[in-house]
């Protein structure tokens, strides 16, 4: 066939469709992907996604974390293991190990310094993205835990995108209806793109006094009970306010492994297990 | 002159400019005009520009509050003004109007359904803030206070860039130190972009608790004015946690305006009184 009669087309898309090829034979030993959400930041998104992949992996399953929040990629730091810098092999990029065997990815483990801004525009990101997908060699896992960025806009539609299938997704939200107003729009945007809501979790829900012995609802009551309801989704769990919550991620050490007899910690199996089953039984 | 002799680029840039030279125009009569930013969201934000908003209407000063937090939209709840609609006359969009007289305008009043996802692409957001900022009669203003979206990336660069002069940006954290190294990254995005840094502002500082007379450092202590000495910016002041605080803004009642005798709002008032401050000492 001389250069005249090939077609063009067969070129031209060589450089992205390679790429997509390569995050599909990466991903394929990976046998669920289940993406963290919320409608908007500072819920403890990161914090239920780290905690949420000790607690599965907790159960005798093989976990990957991937921390794709750009807005703040403070997920190694809840799980201890931040300041890590990713090396590669000729096999692709090694993914950090943290507390039960969990292997973990972050942007956090590329952006040079802790408070140099980023300032990324789309594209940028869409390929950093991309890269983490393709060239990371996470090998067999049971599940991929992604920790998204906050909010429904370019950087988690790029995302869902480019992982293409996605087994389940949580919505971490906080009780007030400020917030759940905003989570509905996650629940929309997980059922357009045809992701499974495994349901919603309630995080900051009550604090529980030591010395008044009295439960406290700072943030409010019930709505996400509500919420649930109204938009025919499981609340899967609530997980409570706890000052050692915050010491943990303060300083850098994971709470679920730090503090397992916590009623959070609990909190956490049980909504570990009921993921699993979730899962599990979708797909059997 | 003829066609031929008049110079291409004297003809390309009018659409995008004159809309620019709109934009001058309108924000023409606004004396000062701050941004609320976050490192990351639910750090509350929006409830903190909303209630700064009020606090610097009640020192006496016409105040505006325009809302481009795309990722949730709420201060319009907050200042119970939610789902109000905006018309337009022959001088433009009216603005609403909140208590205190605040004028306000939010995306939450074009966005037809408090559940209808926000994926919209870059250049659609881009777009409305342009609009916002060219159509709205905002008319002669004190204060024109911005509640930004939240982290350091296209929205909040687009906006800034839009705006051309702002005069000063308050940067609102919680006391812990995972949201500190995020908020790292706005004062250096605010250094970056020449806005002067009002200084830092800690939300959710401790809980008092009403039945042990005790304070819970929830989220954490002291790192805030770790923060601020570090990055050698102020800490402007604190809010105290309250639990009228999120019924307020569940229910869609105005915090300050309801509670002027609570702690959190006798902060708002030092607050308002140091931003005047600083900002009309720097202007004279």
């Amino acid at each position: 066939m001389n250069k005249q009669q090939r077609p063009p087309q067969a070129i031209r898309p060589q450089g992205p469709r390679l790429m997509d090829l390569k995050v599909e034979s990466r991903l394929k030993n990976i046998k669920h992907k289940i993406i963290v959400m919320s409608g908007k930041g500072g819920v403890g998104k990161s914090f239920f996604a780290s905690n949420l992949s000790m607690a599965i992996a907790s159960l005798n399953k093989s976990v990957g974390l991937l921390d794709v929040d750009f807005h703040g990629p403070s997920a190694p730091r809840m799980l201890g293991i931040s300041g890590t810098r990713l090396f590669g092999t000729e096999n692709g990029i090694e993914p950090a190990i943290g507390p039960f065997g969990i292997k973990v990815v972050s942007i956090d483990f590329i952006v040079p310094d802790d408070s140099s801004p980023i300032v990324w525009r789309g594209a940028i990101k869409h390929n950093a993205i991309r890269q983490f997908l393709a060239d990371v060699n996470w090998g067999e896992l049971d599940y991929l835990v992604i920790d998204m960025p906050p909010g429904t806009g370019d950087e988690p539609l790029s995302i869902v995108q480019l992982i293409n299938k996605i087994d389940g997704a949580l919505i971490i939200t906080i009780p007030s209806n400020v917030s759940a107003s905003i989570v509905k729009r996650s629940i929309r945007f997980a059922k357009e793109m045809s992701i499974p809501v495994i349901g919603l979790v309630e995080n900051m829900s009550y604090f529980h006094c030591p010395d008044s012995g009295k439960s406290y609802f700072i943030f409010g009551k019930d709505s996400t009970e509500k919420l649930a309801k109204e938009m025919g989704v499981d609340l899967v769990g609530k997980i409570p306010l706890d000052p050692r919550i915050a010491e943990s991620n303060d300083i850098g050490e994971p709470f679920f492994f730090k503090y397992p007899d916590t009623e959070a910690s609990r909190s956490f199996t049980k909504i570990a297990e009921k993921v699993v089953n979730f899962i599990e039984k979708e797909k059997s």
